[in-house]
């Protein structure tokens, strides 16, 4: 029974992202075959709504300050297989079939996550 | 080769987490085995130190504003198996083994991505 605050959020079935005060929700997105996190970037409200309605990721961009349609340049357009919301709605999970070259990252790597941190250090392990 | 900045964040093997304001980088949980995404939290310099030192995943708790050892209380501590950092090293991703009863959430879930949205609405998904 959904009835406190709280229960709504991470019971209900309406969504209610719960955006930060830049207006913005973190988004991850997942290969939709091999599971790889691919990158970590961030949605205001209408690049969540633009990701419903079209089927294509759209972020939004920090550095530039504006909507991102992920691929709209690079050709790495993501296809959303399936979207979803975490617990306290303030997260969201893509699991995304890559286009184009199949990479997701602006540095030709097929993940943003090429490195892995060893002993404090980063070694680059695709 | 590595020489300006940007190349040094992206091609360097020197650990330098870009924090933001709040002092925190985004963290993404991974099931090692299935490769699910688990949940989304926030890592400051202590608990990413912490998760290295360690080998269990330490977070920032932003609602409780302390160091927070995942699983410290609940037992759903998270042995890594794996850490990496994204190209201008501002998120993180874990994969992780989950202990006690193999749940990540505090709603009992396994993941705190429980909700698929479509057409709008959330649906219960497992």
């Amino acid at each position: 029974m959904a009835s406190s605050p709280n229960d709504i959020l991470e019971n209900g079935l309406a969504l209610t992202p719960r955006y930060d005060a830049a207006g913005l929700i973190a988004a991850v997105a997942t290969h939709a075959e091999t599971g790889e996190v691919l990158m970590l970037a961030w949605m205001n409200a209408q690049a969540l709504d633009k990701t419903m309605s079209t089927g294509e990721a759209h972020y939004f961009s920090r550095s530039r300050n504006e909507l991102w349609h992920k691929g709209a340049t690079s050709g790495q357009v993501q296809v959303v297989e399936e979207l979803r919301i975490d617990c306290d709605q303030d997260a969201v999970w893509l699991k995304v079939w890559p286009q184009g070259d199949g990479g997701a990252c602006h540095t030709g790597q097929r993940s943003c996550f090429y490195r892995v941190i060893e002993g404090g250090k980063l070694v680059k392990r695709p």
